[in-house]
């Protein structure tokens, strides 16, 4: 035997098979194990303290909105490093209560005492779900937003420290967010079709050998075999810095949340119908992209002075560390400019990990003039 | 936020910490989550199915002692895609119990069905230590070896399920096992020491633009950060396809198992003190190589037809999956021919996944005078 390891050759797949049945509650242990833990690195700490767009938008929406801060309480949902807790404090909060489920509590505690807030921040090791505060909070700011916006499920910690800790005039940073959908073109469609047909050739070479080295008959697990394969190779959403240029058609909003009133229902399942027309000349369908943008307005009664939007949409000049998640078509589409996608979107939770995603999508395309083209329906997987 | 995903950044890092504190029971549902689940993909089985040195092992092994199988019952533990079990009924068991944990259970059922064994072959979804059996077996065979024979821990179930179920006078398949390690060269050592000074080069950019940009000071850090880089890069031990020309020195058996008596205890920690000598002129010790092999001897009173071994050592020839596992040393130490190594090995697992290990490493370096030359203390983990 061998499980996967570093350099194995299982390495790069994703783990997403817990023990639960369907639909079984969450094993707090397994979660632990299967996601928390990826945060205990300061490796992967550093990879998001490197990403100067998620930096810059945080970093503006604190220093710019100081009104927000100064002689405040504020509680940082997932504190990680300790980093945005450190500039709530020196933006003038009054106390930071700093939450963290895993071990980097520590690093983020030395980190506050090296830069000399430890009479202001309280590092806290521990879920949000089961910590208890001396006070309601004025801010609740977090990093919350995974691939696609909803991958890891995080907003659902978000929404009980609001629910339990905010208070009712308090404000949430960032206080929106939106998912995007466009149609693209591009070359991964082909390369990852060929992948899949090569591992499929490479079955058949294989299923070859051992029936005529070791007399066994392989054949009833090549069907098996290849549905592995399509939802690895096909159906599992690839992370991509795309170019704008790839996108082939108006970029479609098919989430909106105002993170003061969100709740977990309206998140768990998200369902949207939107219209994207192609507007590039004789092009190619060959996926489409998803993204997320969120924005640091303050609320109604309590705006921010200067609005500041945090974007992962493809750009020529800023990638940030959560790219683009591409869900691609083994066999693209020729359309044209003018056509009109008419686009049904079901995400869900995967039934064995809470954490992850599943996509249903329904494309009807339709020309300009009206005359149906071509429709498809497409599962996919954000892992 | 952005937890590791298919291509991440952190998508090759082992993540080996469970919630469980020191010491802490196995939580069954983290202990899928983080090792059964890699063996049910398909991909996994296909890749170790594939390993010609192990199949062909185990296939001479069974099929060049017919006499332990014919009549026989027998039980497979972790049968993976069914393999052995339909090898044992090929060669004429009356019945073989095939137990495997995960859902590849069912593929292992439609692979003896098509092969027209099921009316020898039965499935059993579960693990060995919770089914039950209606009768005792002739023989347990299983392909239970990990890198460096123990990782996984898998011979802990195997164990359980001799105890449990072979009839005094079965017969294990394997029936011996054997660890080695030998001191070797590779400049791999000096390539992992490069990466981990790229590492921290790239970490005090890193905490000088937090500092400059953002007036955090992540000085504190330095230290944890090296740890955990280090811990990764130099500490844990890695896959190679070694060269029998990189041994340097004489291989050394650490530890020697008759699978029909083996305990857990004597498996959960290996403490071995053994001799190498160096056996080649003005080289560079950069580290030790650790591979293992296992022997189908059959049992004293009821011995193999045919012995047959299957090595994991380094050759000219042969690659296993196992490959090699290398444990470096960040400085190289010259040696000549002639020095004798004293090693003093104890391998223990991890406090946070029973199926990881820890080794500690002393070594005493003396010329072939006997004059004392050189010692060192390492820690490594096998991931």
């Amino acid at each position: 035997m061998r499980s996967s390891q570093n350099g194995g050759a299982m390495g790069g797949r994703a783990a997403g098979t817990g023990g639960g049945g369907p639909s079984a509650p969450v094993d707090k242990e397994v979660d632990y194990a299967q996601y928390f833990c990826t945060y205990s690195f300061l490796y992967h700490q550093k990879d998001m303290l490197s990403d100067r767009v998620r930096m810059d938008a945080y970093f503006n929406a604190v220093f710019q909105n100081k009104h927000h801060f100064e002689g405040k309480t504020v509680l940082d949902v997932g504190t990680g490093s300790g980093i945005l807790a450190i500039w709530s404090a020196q933006a003038g909060a009054r106390k930071v209560y700093a939450v963290e489920a895993t071990k980097m509590a520590d690093h983020a505690r030395a980190l506050v005492k090296a830069n000399n807030l430890d009479h202001i921040v309280e590092v806290i090791e521990g879920s949000v779900e089961d910590i208890s505060l001396p006070e309601k909070v004025d801010v609740i700011i977090s990093e919350w937003m995974g691939y696609f916006l909803l991958r890891e499920s995080m907003f659902d910690s978000v929404i009980s420290a609001r629910d339990r800790w905010l208070k009712p005039t308090g404000v949430m940073y960032p206080s929106h967010a939106r998912m995007w959908l466009a149609p693209i073109k591009s070359n991964i469609a082909d390369r990852k079709r060929n992948d899949f047909d090569g591992a499929m050739a490479d079955w058949h070479n294989f299923s070859d050998e051992i029936k005529s080295y070791y007399g066994v008959d392989m054949g009833v697990l090549t069907k098996p075999f290849a549905e592995e394969q399509e939802k690895y190779y096909i159906q599992t959403a690839m992370w991509n810095d795309l170019n704008p240029q790839q996108i082939i058609g108006t970029p479609t909003i098919v989430k909106e949340m105002d993170c003061l009133t969100a709740s977990v229902s309206e998140i768990e399942e998200v369902r949207s119908n939107v219209t994207s027309v192609i507007n590039m000349e004789h092009t190619r369908l060959c996926g489409f992209g998803g993204w997320f943008d969120v924005q640091f307005s303050g609320r109604k009664e309590d705006p921010a002075q200067q609005e500041i939007e945090l974007t992962t949409a493809p750009s020529e000049q800023h990638c940030t560390h959560w790219g683009q998640q591409v869900f691609i078509m083994s066999n693209p589409i020729n359309v044209e400019e003018g056509d009109n996608l008419n686009l049904g979107l079901l995400m869900s939770r995967s039934k064995e990990n809470h954490r992850l995603m599943e996509i249903e999508l329904n494309c009807e395309i339709k020309e300009a003039s009206g005359n149906p083209k071509e429709s498809f329906k497409k599962t996919y997987f954000i892992e």
